[in-house]
């Protein structure tokens, strides 16, 4: 199995980069779009609620790809692919955290009561980069 | 069929963000690579080469999704998905065109005389977009 190096894990991880994340439909067409991230014990890890596109998807299918990119530099990028697990376990707290990274709230501040968050985490099987070779 | 709106074209084509190409592997999993982007009689397109791992993924099946994204803001993207044509017809201008859209060259400074380059088609089947409601 592969796995995010350091370098790679802190790119994901520490810096408020949205990441693309890609799902399967029902015809195994691949459906892309954009979501929060970070990493949790080597996984790359996002939220989204039941019953959204993405969650149906891994839910039937849990084939997912994620790539994560510097939006000052197109050419710093890590895309990861690999099965994703869905759990509800943690998942409010998780979408607050990821609120705090990536918008400097405290609380997410479109929570719903009507709906279930719920935590994604995508073991790394397959993972390539670019723009880190360069670095110090 | 779906199509590309004229914001959403002109998002795509005429300003230098790049786009997260997803393909499918043998065995049917996504896999996420970064690309250069402009829209063609309506269908988006990149340009790869033979053998490449994206260009044997499309071969086998066609169906990609790709996504591009606003570096200046994450919550402004158009995500596009639907079968891909691969064509070597124009596929020489065009990296020498997108050399000058992206990175400001007259011609791709990277061509390789042992390498075949790959016009790709896609058909925007499913469009789906953010951060274009509030536009005047």
């Amino acid at each position: 199995m592969s796995q995010l190096d350091e370098k790679q894990r802190k790119f994901v991880d520490e810096n408020p980069y949205v990441g693309i994340a890609t799902t399967l439909r029902a015809d195994g067409s691949p459906h892309s779009t954009v979501v929060w991230v970070e990493v949790e014990n080597g996984k790359v890890s996002f939220n989204t609620a039941r019953g959204r596109v993405k969650e149906r998807n891994l839910a039937r299918d849990p084939r997912a790809s994620l790539l994560v990119i510097d939006p000052n530099n197109p050419y710093k990028w890590v895309s990861i692919s690999g099965p994703a697990a869905l759990t509800e376990e943690g998942a409010d707290p998780q979408i607050d955290k990821l609120a705090k990274k990536y918008i400097g709230k405290d609380e997410y501040p479109w929570h719903s009561p009507d709906e279930q968050r719920v935590k994604v985490l995508i073991e790394p099987e397959k993972v390539s980069s670019s723009g880190f070779d360069d670095e110090q």
